[in-house]
């Protein structure tokens, strides 16, 4: 699968960099790191995030909300990822772990999604809506997990009307076994391409020309 | 996982229960066969579907569009699994492959939900919409496929605010490495409860004691 | 307020154009003729819809759910508007008053959303998906009620981050007040032009020119 | 038109309390003013909401966005509202135009919802979510205004599938016509009740009793 981008019209969804998931010391990262050192997962998202940013592409920020005390306790049913933040209190709200990686910093006039409660980036949030009003049709998803929260917001992503492009290298997730359904059992349904990050990068560049 | 259900706010998700997947002659059957046959597909679709209207949870069917010619061809850009119905005319409407297999037919007062033209049974129609007029809060999801239209309607129903449960042999995939993914992988990061169909059908009778 | 129009991204939204709404012997025609003729409605929509379809721009149809035998009395509560529906049946299925007006058929392409339960188009309909697999990012909304159906699309329509057009002479009400509310107090804060039947079509032709 | 109400599953809505609305000094309290003061809007704001919490309905604040530099200024078509708050810079963020009035303060264990970015307080928000994650099948819906915010959140929850109450005397709007459009000539078709504070208490306390 490849693909073609109008640059106008496509976004770079930068998925939950916090540094609990990216960077040493942060409380995810020792599950992250095998699978991130051997894709190359930092090195990949600066050439993905500093690509899009040279051709023009917009780069769009989808966090997951950030934990803070009383997070789930009045729900009825919080889901099995939720249940396990309210114990280890990932991301949390004014914590180092919290805040975004420091090689991925929004820059001025980039958007900011609300954060999301659970997997999607569109659901419950204005990501839809901001999308919209800055005329996008392509979104590019990289960041964080390739099974969760990657996943589900591609899934919903596809189902709202757009167009789809995972990048393999330019995700992690907890086992090699989950990058292998993400990207070769899952994606393949619903993904409009399936790109490593140097394919990626020459798809822009030829946006660009 | 288990599961604690009120019969009045718990709905049974029948997704594309299709001739064209479940029976011998449909179009899609011999790619989902080695699969049913293994978990015993139809007679636990037969089990979970019979136990739900004999304990009084609703049975709600969830159907895939039926194709129609024309189907797809103006969109700017169909998924990979839309862009191969416009080939092989999966679930055709007027078609014996687009209807209901004979022991999945809907009982008069169930409720058929518009078509979903991909995988998430939420998505572009009254599903969300017909679940709070029945009072639903708990949703227990079974057919087909379990990586792509079952994986993605519990994803939304999850991000929806609804009690989600898998139930592992009654539903299929194309391959053994799906299922996995889908139930070991996947499915603990969202829903609520993962259960064979004896499991399930236990928990209702409690449910209904 | 004006509006200029990109014809490839501009969609005609026609809602609910029944007979049971636009023919001598419909049945809510009575109470819709006075305001429809006082502003030339038929011969507005037949003004907008045939310049629309001579530039090029989309015309969408946006329906209202066709009453069926059952329908609403499973539910919890259904509005006002469908409650009274149950008793008079309107747009029934099958029947002269559930057809589109002669004047107003689905030309061959042209997409048909699925029906809509309450006043929204967008509200568990494909709209807002078929809008994007269609690139449109502007909508024009004509045909019934000013005040329920057509103003709620159109509150929906600017929430999800479209360009919004209001026709106050393509539309009609069933008293000159809703008209007036419609147009005067509640539109001018949500909606992007409010124009004139003139108005739209020197619009449309000049985007094609 | 009346409501009986489980407490369980009722919320009272609360929308946009705001200094900007609600407090001399405030910068739209001036156009609200006549209105809120006619009905006697700030008593029986207190009222509900005090009645809401003593009976045990839930109360969950819905706001709308607090204007920050840059809101609006890259979106394709910000509405007419949104060009206006461009310049005069309502619910400015840090400011106490912004700040909830000190009479409606979000108690331990209430919701504040995301701020929606127009009129309805479930477009590109988690309400609906948290709605459900709660059990609320019943909304009520006080604060401002009317034939706005007010009025796109009861149009989004009637479309939702909720249970929807209009209080007619504890809302404002700029002029006595909009309310009159607001209770007479639109919310009758869609809302499920609309009552006064007098009425609205008298029901939450038989739903105690």
């Amino acid at each position: 699968m490849s693909g073609t981008y109008d640059l106008r019209r496509t976004a770079v969804l930068l998925v939950d960099p916090y540094n609990d998931f990216l960077s040493e010391g942060g409380k995810i990262w020792p599950r992250v790191e095998p699978v991130a050192q051997e894709v190359g997962l930092l090195g990949n998202l600066r050439c993905v995030v500093g690509s899009a940013r040279e051709v023009g592409a917009r780069v769009v920020f989808v966090p997951h909300r950030r934990w803070e005390p009383g997070d789930y306790e009045t729900w009825d049913h919080p889901n099995p990822t939720q249940r396990s933040i309210m114990e280890r209190h990932s991301f949390a709200r004014g914590t180092w772990g919290g805040e975004f990686h420091p090689d991925f910093q929004p820059q001025p006039g980039e958007v900011v999604i609300h954060e999301h409660w659970a997997q999607s980036g569109f659901a419950n949030t204005d990501l839809d809506f901001q999308l919209k009003q800055h005329g996008i049709s392509h979104v590019v998803l990289v960041g964080l997990l390739a099974n969760t929260c990657i996943e589900s917001t591609a899934r919903f992503a596809m189902e709202l009307g757009y167009h789809v492009t995972l990048v393999r290298d330019a995700t992690a997730a907890f086992q090699p076994e989950m990058m292998h359904a993400a990207h070769e059992l899952n994606g393949p349904t619903f993904a409009h391409a399936i790109l490593t990050t140097a394919e990626l990068v020459a798809a822009l560049r030829e946006g660009a020309a």
